[in-house]
């Protein structure tokens, strides 16, 4: 999938690096194209990351997700490819994207990718009862 | 159970090979006959699977999953028949299939089979809180 | 608990004997009777179990449950006696039992038991994100 | 908090001591007084047990727990409590108890608490997928 | 982000130190401003903990939370201070908390950060099945 | 269907007779038996009435929905029947019965029936916005 | 859309005649062809009707509905159709058809069709507070 | 049932007197006690009415509330009470009370008692599509 | 608000003309852009109709939705538009459409319009208890 | 209650004056201050309005909601009180407030009221089965 130009993400300090903490990110209103059809297809997309320096600024963010308005974008692809670029912007130390597509011939996709800081050791969750 | 001919699966490329990431197909409208009495059952699918190099297309899938229409089919077995189909085409790192059978008699069924690659290694899943 | 004779339970050969998968029945219609008052008992039974070389036939299963209407039966000791008359008929690698009772004297009481097959090994299971 | 006289938990014999299996009780209708304000508290409370030699009997288990109706009882203190009585009751292999007590100002509150039996070993549950 | 000076957190002494156990506590009315606008935020807070000698007393950690009624605040950074606060009025052996933001732009945010007490050995969680 | 002889309904003196009110019961225990199949039925009964000189006794109810667990009964006419025995009991102004039966055969049935004094006139119920 | 044979109907007495009463009978499990496209299309039935002199029998509404399975048959043409045969086999006083169909290219359709005797008066209907 | 003595409601001045308006009170935590076991009731109670010159004091109706607590109280017999007392101190245009009770012997019981001013007219709702 | 040329709405004759019935269609996809900032609106839209000669094709509709995708687009203005276009295509006899916009500052809004046929009298409906 | 300057609200023409429709505005995040104890109130609020000549500005609408935030107010004045407000700035043909105040005391309390132009007339609603 060629990659058109998109909205620079923006990102800010994180404020507190010295212990792992967990930032959930929902957007139920990403739309694209679909590449055969030229017709839209919609998603919710969720992101989770743990942030090393940079958390991922909102309003930027925002833009960022509605310029795939006009986008071709296969599922698989398009779902990696978000992924990529969160990643790049804001290099955390674990960061997992989940997109739930809207029903299409009767069939519900999501896709879940992930990718860790290869510096980063994951830590040993608590598990309250 | 004898096998009847299906529609031909496809496949595309797996277009990020990398690193693993998950595909979950919801199919809410599987069909078939009762060998016993000839009449219909009803069963929501959830096909959850970590691709390798090729990946379900999904219009072929849906074609594959109505020709069970006119087919008598146990439970127990159409559900592992079709995920050997499934792995077959696809030759994942992982893949699962959840059948959940329409009640019939009082009783609900589940059927939930797994198939992994020999050659591939389950990841340890970060767990965030 | 004297074990009041009960129908016969069915078995047929499980398709797939290669690989675990699991198998679960739900039946939201179990009733006995109390045996300190005599009055009905109501509870939904859940079934999970991995099949090893036999598979439970769900009419025989139904009229086994019915066989109970009748009979005095105390929470703990039906469910675990429900359980052993399950394993013996199939010899499963693994069985649950979940016996959730409706509400009496403003209490809910749930029994969950289990046995596991002697020579068999509980796999590893894929966590997927 | 200075324990006033409660009414006495009954036992009976476990059915089944050979494997290890769960109770679970749920009772939705726990009230006590604030000891500061001495209007009424409520709670819903849920007791998951392992039992050993011995279980609860519910009938006495409910007088136990109206007994409650006209305490004074903090909400750590009264759920450690309510447990160190079962524990002492039934010897269990392992219990838990989770008090979920009703809104005050603006905040809800739960307790989760438990106690193992120093001679037993928490068997390695299955996942079933 | 300056500190404004905030209400005193009020503690008592934990009446059973002797096991791990948990406490959990929702607020559902936390709002404070935002800093680029000036208009008003709200979130849903969830404290959970495992109390060492000391534990939060309600009425305080109310007024604690309504201090924040005025103040500007970014969702990273007071989720982050808050937990600060807490923990160090409290000393717990462990302490999580998640702060789920109402949405704006369309999007929703949730932020998860937790503590534990160097000193303190998470226990094996028995899992009941 | 011959109406096999059912414990007696009882009833007490209502206590307000001046103004009409509504008594709602809800009864999700009722079981019976497919005359055609001998298989045990299940249902939810729900009794709306407003009482004129007398009330249900509810305990007296209990046993008298017990008495069908071993009759043979057609949905259509239990239903009307036992409408038939709660009015003729209590003489109300106004009866209503829903029986909710469970799926059989993949099929969901309610029947509602009502009965009303002739000497009664429906007040004209105030809607609150 | 010509009319293909379907099974007969099957209808018995109506065991009370005297009042109007309301009998629901739901069909999660309808199944047809799209005539363009020739794919199958899944619906949900409700038919709510007040009986006059005849019942439908459960079993042979059962085999109508699957006659439908391998037939084409556009929304509104269908329900229409279904409603029509319902009504020439029962002769009801009332009787109402609600079809919803599952998604099909993003879009939800729902049909609701009734019919009433022209000898019949509708009752006033009681409501309760 | 004889009445024993209750706190005072209080009322303060209904500070819009021109045009009718509904206030809803919903109070999940009434209990008394069952005249024949002595045991505990639980219920869930709404008042809706139209105030006229006076309000409902939340604070003093908790005090009323709480006074049940160690009443002895049939259903019919205390939802009428309720409503006579609340009449009697506001003085409505409209009110009624619906009391949802705790399941008891596998029966869930509600009452539905109103009573309005003969000096008032009730209004035509505008029913808003 | 300029009305930009969107694609035709196509129509086909109503199969059942005799009786009035109810259409009702459900789009959960519709989105257009804010007038004032460019930034893309979301809502879900429901059709509610009951034909006269002449029916919605749904191909068409789903087009028709689509080419708001890049027009701004107040909400009252939009959904009055829809409906005007809608009427104008199938001269119904009855249509109303409820637009669901999603969350824009915190404030959720709908938009609820009908028009009527001055042909059509709007029948009285049967309330079935 | 003294009325406390307030922002103004601010209107726009109604885009369609010809036939009544329905607007329906959520506001979750309504807050203002207890006059007796100073604290915080939360509440949700509906506003549901018929136009006239003049529609609700919603970031208007958002600031004068926001400038309740330091305003002491009981729930029966201020519900009263904003409709005034409303009703004054739009001079709508209907107009409804609904407000949903948080749970005090164990007490949740709901307000709804509703005025009417002189001029106007309720239309028939269609009532769709």
């Amino acid at each position: 999938m060629a990659s058109k130009p998109s909205p620079d993400l923006e990102v800010f300090p994180n404020p507190q690096t010295q212990h792992d903490y967990t930032i959930r990110i929902t957007i139920p209103e990403f739309t694209c194209l679909c590449p055969k059809t030229g017709q839209p297809d919609f998603a919710e997309l969720l992101i989770e990351y743990i942030p090393d320096q940079l958390c991922l600024e909102l309003k930027a963010l925002k833009l960022y997700i509605v310029s795939y308005r006009e986008q071709g974008a296969f599922h698989e692809d398009v779902s990696n490819q978000i992924l990529a670029h969160l990643v790049a912007a804001t290099q955390p130390r674990f960061m997992r994207l989940t997109a739930d597509f809207n029903v299409r011939g009767g069939i519900y996709t999501q896709i879940v990718a992930e990718q860790r800081s290869p510096n980063w050791q994951a830590g040993n969750p608590v598990q309250l009862s």
